[in-house]
């Protein structure tokens, strides 16, 4: 069977089994579509529809509108090909274990071949056994020490936002590309301030307290830009330029 | 300068400015103490001390109860040695930007040389432009296509687990480096530079050509040491006095 997929990340199927609060109901369907997820699935809801859930959803009403509800998990499960089983606790016998990251890229890798599920469990007992050897491989999402705990929705939205990143090639961000300044660029700033330096008083001849190669190791720390190059010179210029004639000559 | 550093995420801030929901304080509290975070502090909450933010920091109650309200972001970031201020839409003009996980990772470098501070906006409104260049770093956490938006919780929690992850990576260390500079040296520094600027004429309050953010910018890439902000005061005030008392008067 041959798959075409645009976007793996439309593969990608969340389970909230029996979940207690409809609010984390809504939250889930913010935190997915936040990260381009769309595929909700309830298993046997406690209250569901609610208008807590609606709230918390935002502008995710279109995801929480065309969430299915199943009464089962395997009828959740039924036409995926891999399901990924979140757990709070290490349990002393399980599927492998895989933290976020890595299930993230295994489950994104998956996707290429049909849905693939993220199973989460109620807020207060998590996943029964049963429902864990469900599914394929246990997921575990690292925390601090002691027995803090993660909210449902912020559970979901950790591996929503780990399944976001694996599906981007190039990690999305926003950089600008201004030109760097040249050696030469680098050369006149570099002696510009030395000159002040000097008919400023700031640097005596006599006692350069190596102020020439402080200055140099600062401005040669990171890739200044031309633009940066000329904005400091431009500050200097027009401070020797007031300096030459004074205010009032 | 030597510093022995236990646990680096000890010194990491959250820094909340505005804040609407008193929810999202106690959820932020919640997300923060699941990953071993602890010092949350708020400027000008709308509404705070507040049941719902009791309510929704559950099991993080220590770390809620110990947080710490300011009038001002200036104060909150008093003690810092860097800031990282989140923002959900690239800026035309900014500070250098990061993604969650390069901050996670450059922030934890930080946290070495003192209190490190993620700064998050308000959940309608986000951070003002003033409020983002009071950082040295902008931060973006990747999302999915279209407008969808990150609850204020949640976007702390994807930077706490991002810290959590990049603490177990970074085994604690003991450094031996110049001392940087804190952010009430880099205030001094920006406030010298724009006096200076505006008395010698250079920046024109009339047309200002973002000539403050273009500095902020460049001496936030630096990493500036506190000895080289003194450096560059230095031969500003040697500049400002030559023209005070030009030569041969």
């Amino acid at each position: 069977m041959a798959f075409i997929v645009t976007d793996p990340l439309a593969s990608i199927r969340v389970i909230l089994c029996r979940p207690s609060h409809p609010g984390n109901i809504g939250a889930t369907a913010r935190a997915m579509k936040a990260m381009g997820l769309s595929d909700l699935r309830l298993v046997t809801p406690q209250r569901y529809p609610a208008p807590e859930a609606q709230s918390m959803a935002t502008s995710a009403a279109d995801v929480l509108g065309a969430a299915r509800v199943h009464a089962t998990l395997a009828a959740a499960l039924e036409d995926c090909c891999a399901a990924y089983a979140l757990s709070a606790r290490p349990r002393d016998w399980s599927p492998p274990v895989l933290n976020a990251r890595e299930a993230a890229s295994a489950a994104l890798a998956r996707a290429a071949q049909g849905p693939v599920a993220l199973v989460f469990g109620n807020e207060t007992s998590g996943l029964t056994n049963d429902e864990i050897f469900a599914c394929q491989t246990l997921v575990h999402i690292p925390t601090g020490p002691g027995l803090a705990s993660l909210n449902l929705a912020q559970a979901v939205q950790i591996v929503a936002y780990e399944l976001r990143l694996a599906s981007s090639a190039t990690p999305a961000r926003t950089t600008e590309e201004n030109a760097l300044a040249t050696v030469a660029d680098l050369e006149g700033l570099h002696a510009h301030v030395e000159r002040v330096a000097l008919e400023s008083g700031f640097l005596d001849p006599a006692a350069p307290r190596k102020l020439r190669e402080r200055f140099r190791r600062l401005f040669s720390r990171l890739q200044l830009e031309r633009e940066e190059v000329n904005l400091v010179r431009g500050l200097l210029r027009a401070l020797e330029g007031r300096r030459r004639n004074p205010p009032g000559k």
